[in-house]
């Protein structure tokens, strides 16, 4: 199965023959005040260095999510996307369970643009699907539903398997959903890196679609949170994930992820790993 | 499946339900000249700090190697055994292939010592065999034979299953045997992570015994060594490795085994994550 992403001159694919594709987190006032405030006031001189230093630093395409309390996200989406496309050309994953602003953003975005996210409940897929259908994006389903979120693999498996379903009721192909198996921290519960790898495993073999997950969550509230993150991306890759959204700044993310490649067989004569060496030894 | 090693007052369990087991390295002189000159003089002091650095970085058992050239290996692996016992209790792994050093050295080990090792090969296994079974020993049987080293993961299973019945029929059961199923660089072959991976999986699938690693290989003649290394060590664990002869002083790879530890739901509230943190901190 092969998602196909694009912007305006670029393509990417997500395929388990592929390189592992990382979707950069970082332009997110989530949790970073200043960056939300600067943003209300229209200054997107950050959210620019944010996409150029990302890129820069291997992620492949760029989460953008203008969700800052009290705003108006549609306009703030729309002009967060502008900025970024100003200085970047990488396909855009527009991140907001707003409707309004991803009927503003999508519009604004060029080629295939990947959206963050739609969930197994009802009333999402409702509402998020005809869009991704009309503006022919790709999606984002996360494996929960009203009943909340699942520590049994089996379960979240069935979620996925409604959003695919629902998804191709919209006419939406299969390769169009990448599923999120929901990537909780081991600090509350020391079996979520258990139940997530598991989950990655049976959609992998039950419903063959790409995967993407949000892989710092898994460290949250524990100390060395870039190594914990590190160690987990090479397992989830092993188990069938094919992308992440996370955040390719922290060195120790980015040089698992090319270890992961080139020990999946996908960096012949390891050329990608010497070059990025010498390129940060620089 | 439980492997139970042991020293005069510690046990050692590898099993996929448990933690990694760490099998210290660098007691080798292989590549380290001023270790073989020194042991070669009588002098075992860099022997016993290497002993003591490793356990204290984490190390369960330790590997002992004493192959200096144009030295009497049975009198150096004995001498070099007592001098790691002398400042560590953890189960010994004697690494030789000279049977004299094995004969010389396993009555010197109180409890369950680990040999390493025996091949495929006819001839390897009628002469380490019935050592292992007269003195009570496990053993690693790494999956090639007289064809060489196959990169077909189907081949290296059919070597090991070789090995595990053959020890049966020398009387040692299949938990005594740890299969090494090949870890070759990626600098030379850039299949040979994924091929290591597909024997991984094939072996726990299809023997379900416990397996052992030469991790530091997979990154020979490559820039970055620890970092790959330390990438590859939390795929394997996943895949169903349970122990790994590497080197625990390194930080990259001592920590990735803690977090694939961790992820795989090995670390009840995080606790060994955090006290390490904690450790390493001060």
């Amino acid at each position: 199965v092969e998602t196909v992403l694009s912007s305006r001159t670029k393509t990417v694919v997500i395929s388990p023959d592929r390189p592992f594709v990382i979707i950069g987190e970082r332009i997110n006032p989530t949790g970073r005040k200043k960056l939300g405030a600067e943003m209300a006031a229209g200054d997107f001189s950050r959210v620019k260095t944010d996409a150029v230093t990302q890129v820069e630093a291997g992620a492949h395409v760029l989460d953008v999510n203008a969700g800052v309390p009290g705003e108006d996200e549609p306009a703030l989406l729309v002009a967060a996307v502008r900025a970024v496309m100003e200085v970047t050309d990488v396909p855009i994953c527009l991140d907001s369970s707003v409707i309004a602003a991803l009927e503003a953003a999508l519009p604004v975005c060029p080629g295939k643009t990947l959206v963050n996210s739609v969930t197994g409940e009802d009333e999402s897929l409702e509402r998020v699907l005809p869009l991704i259908k009309k503006y022919n994006a790709t999606v984002i389903g996360i494996a929960n539903d009203e009943t909340g979120i699942s520590m049994d693999p089996e379960v979240r498996l069935a979620v996925a398997r409604k959003i695919v379903h629902r998804a191709q009721d919209h006419g939406i192909p299969p390769e169009d959903v990448v599923i999120d198996p929901l990537c909780m921290t081991v600090g509350a519960d020391h079996t979520a890196g258990r139940v997530l790898l598991e989950t990655i495993k049976l959609i992998r073999r039950e419903l063959g679609v790409n995967m993407s997950i949000g892989a710092s969550n898994v460290s949250f509230g524990l100390p060395n949170r870039p190594l914990l993150n590190a160690a987990l991306l090479p397992m989830a890759i092993l188990a069938g994930l094919t992308a992440a959204i996370t955040n390719p700044v922290e060195p120790e993310i980015r040089r698992a992820i090319r270890a992961a490649d080139l020990l999946m067989g996908h960096d012949e004569y390891a050329a990608r790993w010497i070059t990025a060496y010498r390129k940060e030894k620089k």
